[in-house]
């Protein structure tokens, strides 16, 4: 088992040296479901598990990509390399402003200390959080010193947050009326930070003591109790402060067997899946194949039996 | 299997018979998975199948809500009994304006001839579009003349009107800027009707032309060529051409070949998801007790071992 290192297939090991082409070759791969991604993930998983990965979750507006731009540069300007994934709506409702805002990190281009990733959130939402975790295990991989994802705040899309990131920042601005929008929409229960952007504009002291009470109410069932933290991306400040905060988070997850837990319970989640996708699959190749579907469907599409009864039977004779 | 009639069990007799409580208690059930839900389905599936069911999509603030009030008191007035489902987004972006327009139907509790009823759309769209099947299959068996669905244009909600409804309207409003989004959405690819609603308001023969001319490209795969049919629910207007171009959309289907084996297929998958549900969830019960998973993890958390190859050992010995 440990003889993995061992046999590293090329590419992979162009990877774990830090080839950038061959790390975007694999992260296309893994969007596009291709058949090399699952050779390059079983051969460097044991590369990875060590490197924190911050979510940014948040409504549209916020200034997200702008934060996330003035925290790469401090974490550059302290030596780290960050890899960036930022997870694109595909709902009709957004559109211009992000992309506009993430053209600044390609512009980085440059800098190999820093890789850029997006990624199309398209369909399914669990099909988004299995990518994104793939694409985080690349990257953890191939060496970066901390990963952040970005996505914006639709209930959908940010199942990806809770599941793949060790700490979780919900970004918003100082007008209550989005806030309590967002809150319903469920992310106050993933904070673990939450971060005023905008604090230059009027209002965010309101909402910095709002938040504070809110968190204040009580620690999360892990024990950790929300911070609060004011920045403002344009300025910038409070770009140091809000890093703070995430490696206090960071270090308390690592001594948190909570924690250990929830990790261990996901690693297991994610097994028991993929034994249930491959299962699923080969049991529905069977079934269709089977003469005694089409004879149920001909009396269901007659109404002489019903789709409930006529599963019954099917499953009556798998278990046989 | 014919003897169903005779064990009718007394709710669906109640149902069958027009019992407007039964029905809403039913749906109730449906809503909540409680499980006399499931006998209700099975006992009254063979008195379901034969009625229209018109599925209204497109986004918020078309006037959909209205345009279905106009529409019941059309088919009121032809004699006609009529249930309507309403499928409530449960996203933030939308709101008081849906609710608000319902308020409409729910003050015809005094006519027995029309049913409302609203579902929320919760998580998944499976979920939902499964669960709006069996609302349909009840007002189906309680004898209503024709079931209007209504969703909100999101791609997710969508995919009920796609499997349930036997004729698709999508609803847009005559500015360009919006229609362009929609198409976007993907509704372009549902639609056998297209309906210009607010046609009182400027542009709404450009929005006609330029739908026509889109429509005109083409039949679908199906050979039905979408119609487009203007319409005003507060004049009203137009709301009798946009129930000729519905049956004659009906008469279509009713003789077509591809639309009977879209029946069936839709019918087949039905039966094939049940099966896998159960055994589904019977596998992973089986898995979480096992000891070999427990070890398997162990491994996957220290990094000797990645999570495919934990599978695929876990799939060997199911195969076994």
């Amino acid at each position: 088992m440990t003889g993995q290192r061992t046999t590293l297939p090329p590419a992979a090991r162009a990877i774990v040296r830090g080839d950038r082409r061959a790390l975007a070759r694999a992260i296309t791969a893994v969007e596009n479901g291709a058949p090399e991604a699952d050779l390059l993930l079983r051969s460097t998983y044991s590369r990875t598990g060590r490197v924190p990965i911050i979510g940014f979750a948040g409504p549209l507006g916020v200034g997200k990509s702008s934060l996330l731009s003035a925290l790469v540069t401090q974490l550059r300007a302290a030596g780290t390399t960050v890899g960036v994934i930022a997870i694109d709506p595909s709902s009709p409702f957004s559109g211009g402003s992000v992309l506009g805002d993430r053209i600044r990190f390609e512009r980085r281009a440059d800098d190999t200390g820093v890789f850029f990733r997006s990624m199309a959130s398209r369909g399914a939402s669990g099909g988004v959080a299995a990518a994104t975790r793939d694409v985080a295990r690349l990257m953890d991989a191939a060496g970066f010193g901390v990963i952040l994802v970005e996505t914006v705040g639709s209930g959908q899309v940010d199942v990806a947050i809770r599941e793949i990131a060790s700490t979780r920042v919900v970004v918003l601005v100082p007008h209550l009326g989005d806030e309590v929008q967002t809150l319903k929409a469920g992310l106050f229960e993933i904070a673990d930070i939450f971060c005023v952007n905008k604090s230059d504009l009027p209002g965010s002291e309101t909402a910095e003591r709002y938040l504070s009470e809110l968190a204040g109410l009580g620690p999360g069932p892990d024990g950790w109790r929300a911070r609060v933290v004011r920045t403002s991306a344009t300025v910038p400040s409070g770009i140091p402060g809000l890093w703070s905060a995430i490696e206090e988070h960071e270090r308390f997850v690592a001594g948190s067997d909570v924690h250990r837990q929830a990790e261990r319970r996901r690693l297991s989640d994610e097994i028991v899946g993929r034994v249930r996708d491959e299962l699923t699959r080969e049991l529905t190749l069977r079934l269709e194949a089977e003469a005694e579907l089409r004879r149920l469907v001909d009396q269901v599409v007659a109404r002489k039996l019903d789709p409930r009864s006529a599963a019954d039977r099917l499953v009556a004779e798998e278990r046989r």
